[in-house]
This record gives C-alpha cells, structure tokens and sequence, in this order.
C-alpha cells in the first residue's frame, strides 16, 4: 500500500503544523483505541438502546464506489463531523482517503488493503463507530471490513438515492441523525447545554498536544443531549459464522484461520458452469439431503430479504434466532426453504459426484477467492448476539429511527412492516389504480 | 315469473301505443332471432375481427348486484342505445327489468329465470350482443346465461369504477365503443353517411308494424361506419366443457344433461369442511395422481389469472389452446401446477378414501347444487374454437379496444401486456419510489 | 390385574364392591391431583429431559375415532399398564369409556363432555400423562382438550397404521415406550431393582388403606430404571395463544373468557363461501396488509408442516421460536409467506369491504362455533415455554424417542430431519429409481 | 481435421477391398443423401406415426462422454445394425470414430467438428436417423448438432443407466426398438417376409458395386414388417428459434448467420458474477418488463422439465403450442412464471444499467461463446411443426414406445403422465412407506 506507507512516513516526522495534518492520510494506528458501546434492553420493546460510556471519535466511513455525486457528499459529512463535534477523527476507506484528503482540512486515516480473504488489520481495534453512504451494497461492504471481528460497531448507514432494506436513514438527515447516535446515553446532566448546531460557535478543536488516546467525557461537551429517552435505537442483526474447507481441512475462508462472519448469506454456486451441481446438506451433523440445483444458500433472517428471497424462502424477521436453508433452483420438486434454529450447525460438502467441477462460494455478494472442488466444505453456524448473562454482543449494530420525519415516536415494528410495504411491495394489491399511463389499458 | 307471464298477456294483445309499450316487460320470445356475427382473422395479427351481416337489435345488459349507482349508468346507457340506433331492443335479467321498466321510454325485454344448474330458456337464441356494466364478476355471470350454449354473442364490457382483469372499458366511452361494435363489419359504402351521433335527428324508431323480424340493413341507417380497418377486435376466449356426474353416471351439473361451460375454471374444494379430501386425476384417460388438498382447480387460460394464479398457478396468455391444473393447498410438496393441451380430457373423481365427506363444486365462482359425493367425477375438455374448416366459433368472444384513450393504433399483444402490469402489479419492481409516507420509512 | 384390585380393594371403604367396581365409569374428580414432572435442560443437546417427582399415576389416553381395530389395542394398551403398573388410573374420553369399560377388569374414568369452544372441566388438574393411539389427528385433538391449560401434561403418541409428523412411536413398541416414560427421572437407585416386565412377581400391591392421593414413590416400586442417561426425551412443542373478539370485543373463542391454545394454527378461511375474503393483518399493533385470499394461516413452528406447508410456507424447525404468517391462495403475486418473531402480537381483522360475508375460524382443524364476521378479530400470540429464571413450562411436552429401533443412542436432530425425509419426502430426487412398473416407462 | 481429411484420400482412392473398409474413417460426404420420413397423424390420437419413403441407411449415433462402459455398448449397437441390416452406414462423432474404428469389421463415418457456435457441415443432409445412447444431456448435445437444420432426423434415445426425460427407450431393448423405427411405413406386403434377427440368414451385404445413393426398397428387405398398426410413434417436440444481435444488430449466435434453434431453453444468466443482472423483456415487440434476477429462461414445453421447472415454472405438455418465460431468482415478489403462444417473438435486452457487466448465454446447457453485453438482444420465437397444409415438419422427431415391455398397446398420454410420476416423482405423497431404515424413525 504504497499510499499508506507514504503517510506513515510523513506521520513519522510528526510534522503538526495545522496545514501539513490537513493533507496527510494517517495510518489507524496512529488513532486512539476504540470506545465499545453497551446495548440495553428498552422496557417491552424489541429494539435495543445505544449508550456510549463516552463520545465516539474514530468515525470510519465508506461509501459507494463508482458514483460520482457521493464525493461530495462525502466531503460535507466529515467536514460537518469535524468541525461540529469535538475530537472526530475520520477513518476512510484507502481509495476515499487518497480521493480526498487534499480537499479537506482535516487529516484522514485509513488502513491497508486486506489481503484476499482477510480484513485490514487494526480497523475493529480502532473504529468506534461506522457510517455509510450509499445502499445495502456498501453496508455489506462495510460490514465486511469487519467480517473477522466478534463486536462490530455500530452501523449508520444514510441511502444516496434509493433507500436500501438494511438502512433507512435519507442522507439529508445526517446532521440530526448523527448527533442522535453521538449523544446516545449521555446522562440527562447534558441535556440543557446548548449545543453547536444551535448556531453559537462550533466547538473549539482539541488542542494540538491533546493526547489523543484521552476518552472525551459528555460533560465536556458544549451541546445538549436527546432527552433520556432519545437514545438511539439499534436493531442488533445476527450473522453467520461461516467457515470454509478443504478435502484436507485446512481453512480457506480466511487468511487468518478464522471463521468469517457474514450478514446476509452464504452462497455456494455453480457459477459460470452451466451445469447442475450436487451439494450433501447436513444439519446438526446428520445427513439431510443431497442438493441438486444451481446452489445453495444459507441465510441469517437479515439475508432473507435478499438472495434467498428471490430463490423463494420465506421473509424472516432478524429477530427470529434463525437460519435459513434456501435451495437455489433445484432440480427437485419437493425442496422446500427450510428455518433452522440459529445454533444449529449446518454444512454443505461437495461429493464426489461432481467430479472436476467447481463452485463459486460466496459471502454477502464476494466471492472467496479460491472457489471450492470436491469434499470442501462450507460449515455454517448462528451468531450468539445475548450471552448467557443477558449482555447484547456482537451482531451488527444498525441504527434505526426512533421518530418519524415529522417527530411522531415510531414503534419497534414500523421499521420492518414499513419496509416490507414501502421497498418490497408486499402483498401489492391488484387493481388499476396506477394504470394511468399503460398504453393498452389507457 | 308472475311478471313475465304479465307482460307475456300484455303482449298478447299486442296492444302497441306508445305508452304501453314503454311500461311493459315484455318476454323474448317476442324478439326477432338473434343475428349472427362472424369473427374473421386479420393479417398477421393475433385478435379477430366483428363482423355483423347486419346491425345488432337484441342487446342485453347485465349490471353488477347490490351496487346503487349502476341503475342510473343502466338508464343512460340503454336510453343512449334506444334513441340513436334503429331497432334496438333491450334485454335485462328480470331483477334488473323490474327495476327500470317504469323509468324508460322503451319496452325492455325479459326471461324467466333459470332453474337450479340451467340457463334460462330461448335466451341464446335472442341475443346478438351482451353488454355488461360492472367488474369481471358481472361478465362471468353474463356469460354464466350461455354456459349451456355453443356460440355465444359478442361481449363489451363497461368497467364501474376499477377495472378487471376480462373487460377493458371504461363506462364513460360507452358512446364511441357501442357504435365500433355497432359498425364492425358494415361495409365502407356507409362510410359517408352521417350518423346520428353527429348531431343530425335522432333515426326514426322503426314503423309500429315494421315485422320486428326482418334484418335491419347497414344502408338502412343513417349513420357512418368507423371506415374499413375500424371493426372492432375480438379476443375469442375459448372455455372449458365441464360435465359433474354421480356415481351411477348421472349428470348432475346441469338440469339439460348438456356439458356446462366455463369460462373461468371448474373447482372442487372442501368448503366448510376442516379436513382435506383426496381426489383422483385422470389425465387423457390415464391415472395421474392422487390429490390430497383443499381442492383442485381445472382452468381455462382466461381463468389463469384468476383464482388458479391465487394458488400458485402460471400466468398462461388466453392465446395458448391449453388446460391448466392447479391443485389448491395440497398436502405434498411436489404437486407443481400443470399445463395440458385444451384436447386433453382431464377428471376429477373423488374416491373411496374420502368417506361421509362432500366437496364443493364450482363453475366460475358459482356452486352447483348438490355438491359432489364419494364415487362422482367432474370431466372437462377445452372448447375447440377453431373449426377445421378455418372458422372461429364457439368460446366468449369479447371486445377489446383496438385504439388506446387518444386515437393510437394498439399493437394486439398490448391489452394482454397492459393488464399483467397495471392489474396484476406483475414483477413490480423492489424499492421506494412511493415510500414517502409510509411511517417507518418516511 | 391384581395390583389394581388391590387398590380396588382400598376403596373398598366406598362402597365400591369388586364387581360393580370394574364395570363403572367413575369420574376424574375422584383421582388424586396431578403430578407435574419437570423438563430439564441437557448439556449440548436441544431436547428436553422429563423428570417426574414421583410416578405418575392418571393416564389419559385417547384414540382415533371410526377405526374399529384401535379398540382393541386400546383395551390391550390399557391392560398392560394397569396390570404392570402399580397405581395407575385410566382416563378415557366418555366415548371410549362407554366403548370399553364392559370389557375390562378396572374402572375406567371418564369427564363430561366440554360445551362448544369449551374444554373438559378438571382434565388438566387430573391428568399426569396422555397417551394417544391414533395419527396427528388424535394428537391434535388429545391436546385440544389441554387448550386453555397453561400446563399440558407429557404426550406420548402410538402411530397406529401410518407415522405422522407429530408422533414418532410405533404401537408394537408401547411397552419399552412407556416404561421410559414412567420411569423418567427416577434416580439411579431404583436401576438395580428388578422390574415386573423382567419376568419376576409384580410388585406389590399397593397397601389397602393407601390414600389415593397419596403419591407413589418411586422407591416403592420393584423395577428398574432404564439408566440414569436413559430419560425420556422431551421436545416442548410451544403453542399459539389465540384469542377471538366480536366486533364489541367481547370473546367468542372460549366459553371460558380465556385464550386458546393451539398446536398447529389458527385459520380464517372463507369455509363454503365461493369468494375471496379480505382480511385486515396486524403485527406488533401495526397495520401490515389487507390480505384478498381464500383465507390466512397463524401457525406454530409446529404447525409449519401443516396447513402452512400446503399454502407454500416455508418449514420451520420446531425449535425456532416464531410465528408464521401464511396467505391462503392470495390474489396478490407478492404475498410471501412470513416468519415472525414469537413474542409479536399478530391479528387478523374482518373488515368492512367483507359486508354481509362471514369466515369460518378453525383451531388445530376444528372450527369454532360461531364463525366470524365483519368487525371480529383473531389475536395471536406465541406461547413462551421458558420463563425468565430458565424453567421449561407451558408447550406440548411430546415425548420422542431416545433409541432408534436396535438400541443405538439418536441424536436430538435426527427426529425431524427423519421426519423430514421420511414423511415429506422432502427433496425427492428425479430418476427412475422405482419406475420398474410404471406404465409407460416400463 | 487431420484423422478425417486423411480417410477424404483414402477414400479418393476408393481401396475398395474388405479390410481397408473396415479400418478407415470416411467423411459424411460419400454417403448417399438423406432419406426423409414423414409424420402423419392417427385418428384419435396425439402421437404422430413414421413412415419412410424406403428402408433408412445413414443412423449417426452419438454418446455420452466420458464414461467408459458406453463404448462397448456402441460397438454392440453398431455391430448389430450392419450385420443385420443392408446398406447401414453408420456416422459418428469424430471422438466416437476414432476411439473405435479400428474395433470394428465396418468403415465408419464422420464430419468435422464445427466452429464455435456451428454445426457440422453436411450432417443434417446426410442423416436419416439419430440414435443416442446415454442421457437427456447426450439427447440435447445429438439435437444441437442440428440446431441449423429445419428438418431434425428422427431421434431414437437409449438410457444407458437411469432413464431421462427426453428419452425412454432401455438399452437392453435395441433390437426390438430399431427394427420397429427401421420398418416404420413399411407397407403391409413385407409383413409375410422373414426377418433376421428370427434366426435364418442374415441379409447379404450390399454387393460392393452397389451405388452407395441407389434407395434400398422394403422390397429388397427379408424380413417383415411389425404390421401396419405397428409404426413407430413419434412426439414431434417443437423448437425455439433464437438469434442472439449484438448492439450493432450483428447476429452472435451462429457463425452460418442463421437461427439457432433449442430443444429446451435459451437462458441468459450471470454466470460468475455475483450480481444481479438488468434484463428488458418484450413480448410481442411491446415492453413487458424489466427483470431484476439471476437471470431469464426462454424455454419450450419440453423444456418446462428442465431449468424452467427448478426456477418455479410450471410444468407444460410438449404437445401446448406455447412459450415459457421463467425468471431465475428474480429479485421481487411477483414475477411469476408466463407461458405465451408459440407464436409470439419475445426478446431480452440487456440494458444501460447493467454497465460493464456480461451476462452468459446458453443454449440447451452450451454456452454461446462470446457473453452478452450492454446493449445485446436475444430474440426467440417458436418453431411451427404444422404447415398451413396440415404437414409435420421440423421440431425433434422423438421415437416414443408404442407398447409396454410385455406387449400391451400404450396410450399416447402414458409416456408423459408416466414420466410426471416416475420420474419426477410428481405430487409424491407424505407418509412413511418407505420410512422404514430411516434412523429417527426406524
Ligand atoms: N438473484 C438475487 O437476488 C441475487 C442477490 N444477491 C444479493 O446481493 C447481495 C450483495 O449485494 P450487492 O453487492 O449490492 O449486489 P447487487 O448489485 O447484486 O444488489 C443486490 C440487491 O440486493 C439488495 N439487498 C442486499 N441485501 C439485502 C437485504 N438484506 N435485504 C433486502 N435487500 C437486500 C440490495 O439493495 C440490492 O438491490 C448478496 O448478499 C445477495 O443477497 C446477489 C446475487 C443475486
Ligand atoms: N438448476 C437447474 O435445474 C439447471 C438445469 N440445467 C438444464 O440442463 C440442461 C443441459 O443438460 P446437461 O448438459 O445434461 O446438464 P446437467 O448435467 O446440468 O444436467 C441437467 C439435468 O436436467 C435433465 N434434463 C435435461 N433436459 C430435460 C428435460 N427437457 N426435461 C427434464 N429433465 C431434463 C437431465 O436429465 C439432467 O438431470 C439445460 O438445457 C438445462 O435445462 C442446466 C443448469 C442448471
Ligand atoms: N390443505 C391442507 O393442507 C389442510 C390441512 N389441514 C391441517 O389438518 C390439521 C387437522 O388435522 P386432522 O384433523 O387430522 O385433519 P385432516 O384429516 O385434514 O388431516 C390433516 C393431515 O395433516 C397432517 N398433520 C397434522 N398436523 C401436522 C403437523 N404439525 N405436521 C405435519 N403434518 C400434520 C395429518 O397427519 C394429516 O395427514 C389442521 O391443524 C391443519 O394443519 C386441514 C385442512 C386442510
Ligand atoms: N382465492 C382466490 O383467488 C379466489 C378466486 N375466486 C375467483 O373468483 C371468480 C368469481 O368471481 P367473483 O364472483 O367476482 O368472485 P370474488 O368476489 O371472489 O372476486 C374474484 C376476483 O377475481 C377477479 N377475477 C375474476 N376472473 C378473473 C380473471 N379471469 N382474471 C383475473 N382476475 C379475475 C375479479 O376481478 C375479482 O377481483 C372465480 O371464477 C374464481 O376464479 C374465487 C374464490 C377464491
């Protein structure tokens, strides 16, 4: 990573004069460690409540790739995080980092490319919170640089364009949004400071020699906090432990022999082969059926929105402790979705039936680079997101709205009913009342 | 039928003064036999062609049940029809007669209504249009009143409020559509003839002894056809033969031992009982399967969209000569719906295993009387419409718009395309073009 | 037999000579109350085991109706444990009791029959174990009369003819089968005693002036106990809690003003109606959708291979706790079958659009009285079979087999998935495998 | 070509002696033309009869690859046809010919290997009859050597192990099978003539001098005929035309600038990529739909076994005139599965927004090499079977059984409703008939 060791070099002298910090890229080293939320139960309610023991500072944010116009956005996010919150540091991914750095006045981070199959090194180790701009691609894609880590932060993702299943905020609320998730949990002491937004003088920007790895307090900060009740929301999404090996058991999935953990799915397919391919499916280690089809899916209720939707599973609610067994195109009239418990381990072998021919294996949209031949494996198992103590780990942390546009308190359930309705177009009724416009029926 | 028998006696007399003859119901078996039309392919295209020998005088109108607002629509359109077309007489179900009669200024024509299972009498040999206002529903009904007989009169069908999945027009062009049906086929001679719509007088009712009779000629009428290529369009629905036998081969579905046409499908189905009924297949004569469902459905492509669609049936275009069998809810996971060709005899017997339990049997969402028992056998056919002389005969032929809503040429596939977008919402896109106010989301 | 005239013998003090004694049906209210066994968690497995406190004594059984053969086997089944068992007493439903107590030598018990959407007063206070002799009809209709106990007592289910999906036993294994079941939880103690089955003399009557309600101990009784490893196992089938409320909220599900449990499901369905019905769907108290179907499904995992099987709802692994939202046959292309979560409040409201309409309402396959109409409402919610300290409470308890056939231990996933395979044919493989005498392949 | 360019100068030399003839590999080129049956119809039946003008000569046999045992199964066949039939000329792929020419006491013929996207020239002038030995896959590969040809020789199929869909003829009934296609249309006059294969003499090889393009005559023939009812059936499966234009219009399919024509499907699809794909579908020149999936099947009715039917398509007799439309994991909840006339032109586009991406194109599991990019089209139509003068041409050919294997006269619907249940085990039904060694519920 030629870029990042070049900035390492400039932060090797050190140089802190306010101008050569605004155009360096940082290495996340550099950051101090990172602040770990809890997430606390809300009485008779599903949805869990944000409490950060101190504000968040290191801010990692992606975005979508290819797409111009977010550029832009994505300068007027930092810029406002930077100089309306007190110690932000900016975490962008390498490609955003070079893209922009000489265009803000403000230093950015970032971190070496992962190698194939892995994720950067140090980035769980550093980011307090992740921010996304762009779809449910590049919330995966977020989710992934976080694939080997037991606690991802939380997630808040703004949709650039058309609003996604995994996300819900519009990028124009940012600035509420933000502050909603920055101030969650800070104690009702805050409440009546008055805070930048509110139009008196930004927040003065810690001093050069603060040191960095001194945790903000709330009470430091010049703003004023939600109201006890507007913690924000948090939809803890269970993933997959996936794992990936050998005819000689060596893992493949991961560079670091670890488990990879996926939000939406595991594929395993045929890929650019045009012919059927036949995968033995064992659940809690008894042998259940011998796939013949495209492929196969393995699903958390999160993923049942997405390629396992469209290969006819159920939708299922991500609260539902669950996996889903979809087939993709079987040649088989009788196999039929299956919901398994989430700590059910679940495996799909490739026999030797298919010999010479290999699969494509997937992990929420990337394949693993290798693909899998004859006797590799694909051993699946539920994320634990409550321990056995009642705390709430790991999962993905995704902010979701507590109001609606206009302030109205939303329940727990609006946000899944709402889009079920809104993006999926459940249970669309039939009937003419858009037929407006359609030639033949005009 | 008191009041028919009534205005039988009234007419008797034959009492034609005016007034009288405004008042009276009067039976059908005083009308002139019905008019033939023929239905003629056109160059490469798909829908037929209307052609009359000569102008349509028995029209009959069916109008949706239970629903205020259609009486006035069923004034003005059959007042329209009586001022501004010669010899137009008009028949309504006796329901609908003993409505009106006294609100008109024209004698309408009735009959008596049929008993259980039957069609009512003479009824298919007076009619040369049927006109429906109302939903798909009411033209099933209105086609219901020909389910015994071979060739039914052409179809147009007026939309009261939304539109449905077997009529495409909307109440307010009754003017423009009666008169395309009206002229289909007149030859291009009358093209320069004014007509009455444009303004002119009104035609003259035709002389009291003018011998109800003899044919009205298109150079009779005062009037201008739609010009040569302006016949109106056909869309020859063919339907299915259905006969229900007992155990000892009786005919059960049909008080005239004649095969019942559906247009739709032909159901058997649990009904109010809890439990599953297990019903045999026969495929050409040849055991297929035995069904353990809620119920089975054999129907016609028109019905494709109907309530086979519901059960999980292929969309199937009313173009392809085929059968559809769509088992509903059955107790298996391999019983995938099937498509037959229309020659094909399939039946439906409901065997030994189903002891003390009935079944429903229904022919376009109306019950036959009587059920179906252990040992009795549904057995349907396609209807041939296509003679092997060339001919189209027999099926529903019903009248598309062969212009959209501002003067365009449609393309024959366009109705067929329209509907399954606008009407069946068919793969209706994911995302939130309409989401802005859907709470959870907004 | 001498056993149990011994205990006959103490209630000799009642007037209940020997004779008159075998030929009475007495009434449950006379049995000692019953003895609730508890469900323990096993290391690494899913199942449950049963531990009874002391023997249990009131043995429900039921069958299955209209099939002449299981009397017999009733009266062999009943004879057995009375003979082999000390202190057993048999419940049976009036009609079995009517059928049966001429024919064998100790007195049958029997309640009164429950008033619609009733159940059997005491039968949940008395019973401490029901057996069924029949399919997973009986099963269902045995666990009816425990719904509107929070507590179902243990269910060990005999196939008689064919295995269904919820009961697992074959009838010829009843003895091994219940003697696991009764000596569940003893400790290891009583594992050398030697057992009447063995072959030696029957243990000892149980003393004359024993009081019925005092309970046995399990040191009382000469057997041996299958081996500490070897308790039954328990898999704690949770239920539905349904409600039905008028349109005045007034219930209308229970004669009792309760919630009624169901196994399975709770159905709505248009019953002998031919026409769609439109149902209003709540979930979490928020709107989701107006169903146009034939009717809709609230299942259990349970149920999932049931009805909502057949509606094409997707399989649910009975342990994943969740509720299933299944259309049936909707006129919609995009009403995908869901998977709640199963602490959501789910309703289906009758609305306004239905005039005039009603729907049937059926539990587990029975309909209840009544019938809905427009303004009535189903609530649903699932059942929690673990409370908050990680007692196992509630649920149908179904005993389900620790062995397969030739003594080999089975794991806790081999039940379904067999089931799955065995009794789904689930993912039936193409081929000709069998086709040797299929007609035209032959 | 070298092995067949050399055999070309052999064969220039024309080494007419026994020995060399044996040895060489002789292009299709020296063969006489090709005989052409023709199909007529039998009353009351659906199955269409072969009758050839004279006694067919030029049988290519093709297998599936890479699997040995086959080979000496063809050696079998081949051998059985020349030594018992006059004037058989067998052709084979160059594969086939040259792994086994040297085995065999006559010459065999051969083409040479077509270009991508190609067929072998001359071969469908040439051939008179098809005969595969393998499975639906060695069927499909024999029906794409022809996929430029109008008229496809009739194919008669061996199953070498499990029976196909396509075909269900037994190896081990060859004899019996060609000689019933080999004396299909022979007139009656023959039936008295002895046939070889009952025991006397086998026909004299044709005298060398014999002009290889002199037709034999059933005269000629010793042998009898089957009887005149005794012709072989035939399913005349029909075809889809395809042409797939690049952006420019060019046509990609062909390298002979021709329809390609399908026996099961054309499928556009993503191949490796793991995203979903952009495809505008139109049907009959109007715009239907965008199709957000995996991908998109064109396929025939006798394709609607194959991908069709694993992506949720309905199952279609090959005998319904119709097109099907199937959608592979489309990405929404309505777009199901459509079945159009034969007649209607459909095509797929590939759109802007699928920028850079390619999607693969097969035909019939080959992919067409080249890919499909931005701006493609494939466009299909079905191929007509009948002529407006009541003729039989194109489509496949298929030789279907006319009895059972112990003689019985079969119904024309056995071979397909036999198909539907044996093979893919059609509506099989729950229950535990064959539970019997499966673990959990032994
Ligand atoms: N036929 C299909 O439905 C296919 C689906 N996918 C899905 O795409 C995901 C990868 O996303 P991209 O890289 O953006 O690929 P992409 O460009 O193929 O788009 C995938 C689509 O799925 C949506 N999506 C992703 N996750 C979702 C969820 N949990 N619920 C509802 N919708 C969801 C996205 O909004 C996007 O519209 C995979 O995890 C897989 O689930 C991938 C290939 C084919
Ligand atoms: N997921 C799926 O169902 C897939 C299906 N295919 C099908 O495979 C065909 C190519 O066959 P192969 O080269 O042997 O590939 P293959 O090795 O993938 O096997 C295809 C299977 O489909 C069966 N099959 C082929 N045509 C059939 C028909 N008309 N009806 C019923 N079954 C049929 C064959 O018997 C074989 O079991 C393609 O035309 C396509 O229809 C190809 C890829 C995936
Ligand atoms: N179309 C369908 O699939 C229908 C299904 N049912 C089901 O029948 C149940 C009532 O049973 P019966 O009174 O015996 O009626 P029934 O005589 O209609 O038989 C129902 C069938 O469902 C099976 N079954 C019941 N519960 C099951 C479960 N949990 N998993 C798998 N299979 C199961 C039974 O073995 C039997 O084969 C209802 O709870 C409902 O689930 C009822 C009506 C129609
Ligand atoms: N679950 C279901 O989908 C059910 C469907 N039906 C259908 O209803 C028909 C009877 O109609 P109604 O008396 O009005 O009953 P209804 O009041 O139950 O309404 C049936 C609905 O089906 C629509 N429909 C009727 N024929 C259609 C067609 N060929 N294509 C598309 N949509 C069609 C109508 O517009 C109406 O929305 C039956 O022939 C049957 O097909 C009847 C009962 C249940």
């Amino acid at each position: 990573m030629k870029r990042v060791s070049a900035c390492s070099r400039c932060f090797a002298s050190r140089p802190f004069s306010s101008t050569a910090r605004r155009r360096v890229i940082r290495p996340i080293t550099d950051l101090p460690d990172r602040i770990k939320p809890s997430f606390l139960e809300r009485p008779d309610a599903t949805l869990l409540s944000l409490h950060w023991p101190s504000p968040p500072r290191n801010i990692l944010i992606t975005k979508k790739k290819r797409t111009p116009g977010i550029t832009n956005s994505l300068i007027e996010y930092t810029s406002h995080l930077t100089s309306n919150y007190p110690g932000i540091n900016i975490i962008l991914e390498p490609e955003s980092a070079s893209e922009i750095h000489e265009a803000v006045p403000f230093p950015v981070y970032t971190y070496e490319t992962a190698p194939p199959n892995g994720t950067p090194a140090y980035l769980s180790d550093k980011t307090d919170l992740v921010c996304t701009l762009g779809g449910d691609g590049t919330i995966l894609r977020a989710s992934s640089l976080f694939s080997h880590a037991t606690a991802v932060p939380p997630v808040l993702s703004f949709a650039m364009g058309t609003i996604g299943f995994l996300g819900e905020w519009k990028f124009r609320e940012y600035k509420r949004a933000f502050r909603e998730v920055y101030m969650s949990g800070a104690s009702d002491a805050y409440a009546k400071l008055e805070f930048p937004e509110t139009g008196t003088s930004p927040s003065p920007p810690l001093a050069i020699d603060d040191p960095l790895d001194k945790p903000l307090s709330y009470a430091d900060i010049r703003g004023k906090a939600m109201g006890p009740n507007r913690t924000a929301r948090v939809l803890l999404r269970n993933r997959l432990k996936v794992g990936v090996f050998g005819p000689d058991g060596t893992r493949i999935n991961s560079s670091v022999d670890q488990d990879t953990y996926a939000l939406n799915e595991v594929i395993v397919h045929r890929g650019a082969s045009p012919h059927l391919k036949i995968v033995d499916v064992f659940v809690g280690g008894r042998f259940l059926t011998e796939g013949v089809a495209d492929g196969m899916i393995i699903s958390s209720p999160t993923g049942s929105t997405a390629y396992s939707l469209s290969s006819g599973g159920s939708i299922v609610h991500p609260l539902v402790p669950s996996l889903l067994l979809t087939p993709i195109c079987p040649r088989s009239l009788s196999f039929r979705p299956l919901v398994l418990p989430a700590n059910t381990p679940i495996s799909l072998r490739l026999g030797e039936k298919n010999r010479g021919r290999e699969v494509d294996v997937s992990i929420d949209g990337r394949r693993i680079s290798g693909g899998m031949g004859v006797g590799m494996e694909v051993r699946v198992l539920g994320e634990h997101v409550k321990t056995p103590t009642g705390d709430w780990v790991g999962g993905v942390p995704s902010i979701v709205r507590g109001t609606d546009g206009i302030g109205m308190e939303l329940k727990d359930e609006d946000h899944w009913v709402g889009g079920l309705n809104a993006l999926l177009k459940y249970n669309y009724p039939f009937g003419d009342q858009d037929s407006g416009d359609s030639g033949g029926r005009a």
